[in-house]
């Protein structure tokens, strides 16, 4: 069975460089399995990576290998790191984009990559996705064992991006999270999680009050269409976070919302 | 050999629901063939889907499986179906999307999707593309009967688009049609086929008027080069309809036109 | 072993356009590998698309098979050629797109395609990257010798494009060239070549001076970081060009500049 890699990175597709880095895979794997999971990231936004792979990795069969090329350290010392978590590989930069997954319960191991005798020669000084990472992702999928990768790196010495965490006040029955992406679509993602509400509300969570700015949302709904095209609704997405959304319509527009906006779940 | 799956959507590329969905079906089947027909679509523009498919099916080979979401209804009661017309397999929520099938010759059968022994656990509200479609997609690829995905169902229950069919005077010898979509050339894309063309007009066809909004266009081009790079021009495009083009320009900002512009054609 | 063809045209992801290519291609020739380089190009600009090629294909196996659909006379009497250059295969219209490979050193030989056994039927008007170039593509894929695709074709006989060559002042010391491309990043890609700075300059080829319109940079760094977030900076990309970018920010909107402009180097 094909080893599959999903790439993930803020190169656009404009240019040749998402598709020579997929050269560069199949010349050493050729049965591997490509798939893009976003190449429109905000340039150099490490968060909405780190984000991004965090919910999307686990739609994978277990052993894929996932690189995430947001890269704003290119050239410098930084080093390249493969972290073994899930029973998934995901390569990127120490620049924190994989620091979501440090605590994880199954995390399994991290190695700097140091493997020169599979990057492409010469190196260049500003493309290491093609040069390194791609090469390397390809080894892993022909069969290499990580070992070979690199020496094997304690994660404390690694990089860590601040996300906000959610604050629970069970006193006063109140979830203080943000936004943290927008979609496609125009829909508020939210990084308040279904288990949150679960865990405060219980059978209330339907009920509940969501504040962003001045606009208050009574209750969760089951479904978009349970308001009005053109009203704002609140539902739990299907990563399993609070969205905040317009039936039919555009929240982010609607509400003039940008990420990083602040939001409280209350009674 | 593997089958094919073809996604047609209006969710962007920037997120990652396009590739979480082709990792859903890569885990359940390994070896099928993803080819990406657009996911740019209108937002919940059930039209431009439907004429989208309905032209590009044809270029797969027989047994491809096509799904179609563009689902505003999404978590509301809409149905989810699975097509067999003209030897190829579609998935799509049941709003119009797949009905330019419905009266196709080699229509064969409409199954309700009912098999939740397939669906992804739990189903979200939001994303049955991922949840639903893909996994029934896969399994279908895999082997799976169509018997199996759901119950028949009779197509006379199923939304139907209304779509502006052609207006054919034979005793004035016009055809009325409308501008059904702008494509990436900027060149206008009417609903007028060639066969309507060679039926009322034979051999008179290339020297026939074609008039929209105040433009008049004489005869039908058999190539953009017959015209000089900024004038406009009409031709048969590549999928057997009347188009309005500009060599080497942008019909839709020279003539200033949008979708739904009436189109007319005089001898 | 699956062979690779790679798709980079004008045709944009909104339309179907690239999908039923795909389609077209898997039909004949299902176990095939497509890699997409780019279909953002800029409509008809033929030097964009020759440029991209040429830096592309190196990044793919020996044998790989590239389609490239700019082709702004489609239609008209413009020949559709296969070239064998590199190893690699390229088919394309015969408006100067692959001209670069014409001096190779290993350029082997250029087809007109002819083999109208293999088209689509009928061959459409307007889109002959779907009706043509795709199926011939598949069959040479599937193990078609390049032969049976059509005669020989001299070379000479063949439209050149004209690329402003590199003017290197000895005497003086200078180099001048222009910036051939914008990437995503906002980086200036110049036509610059690694080499001729390092023959010009040998060791005192990091100490130079650039200037590209008042803007004076003084010398080529190793790594965008050398360099403060917002500053500009000079650097041999990834491709082996001397390129001008600005660490973290875009260059081409800090400068204000355009392809075409020109780009000198001094002691």
């Amino acid at each position: 069975m094909s080893k599959i890699i999903t790439l993930t990175t803020d190169f656009g597709l404009t240019d040749e460089f998402v598709g020579v880095m997929k050269g560069v895979i199949l010349t050493r794997a050729p049965a591997v399995r490509i798939v893009d999971l976003s190449h429109d990231l905000e340039h150099h936004n490490i968060r909405q990576a780190a984000l991004l792979i965090k919910s999307a990795y686990r739609f994978f069969p277990a052993g894929t290998i996932h690189m995430v090329v947001v890269d704003p350290g290119v050239g410098s010392s930084r080093k390249l790191i493969l972290l073994q978590a899930e029973n998934h590989f995901f390569l990127a930069p120490d620049n924190g984009v994989l620091s979501l997954f440090f605590d994880s319960e199954n995390f399994q191991a991290a190695y700097e990559i140091k493997c020169e005798q599979y990057y492409l020669s010469p190196v260049s000084a500003t493309f290491h996705g093609r040069d390194i990472l791609a090469p390397v992702a390809a080894e892993l999928a022909a069969g290499v064992d990580p070992e070979v990768v690199g020496p094997l790196i304690n994660s404390h010495t690694l990089k860590r991006l601040e996300i906000s965490r959610l604050q629970i006040d069970r006193e006063l029955g109140t979830i203080t999270g943000e936004i943290f992406r927008i979609d496609h679509f125009g829909n508020l993602l939210t990084n308040i999680t279904e288990s949150s509400l679960d865990d405060l509300y219980k059978e209330q969570k339907f009920t509940v009050k969501i504040k962003v700015q001045n606009t208050i949302i009574n209750g969760i709904e089951t479904a978009y269409k349970h308001k009005n095209p053109g009203e704002v609704l609140a539902i739990v997405n299907s990563q399993g976070y609070l969205e905040i959304a317009v039936n039919q319509g555009n929240a982010a527009k609607i509400l003039n919302t940008d990420p990083g906006e602040m939001v409280t779940v209350t009674e």
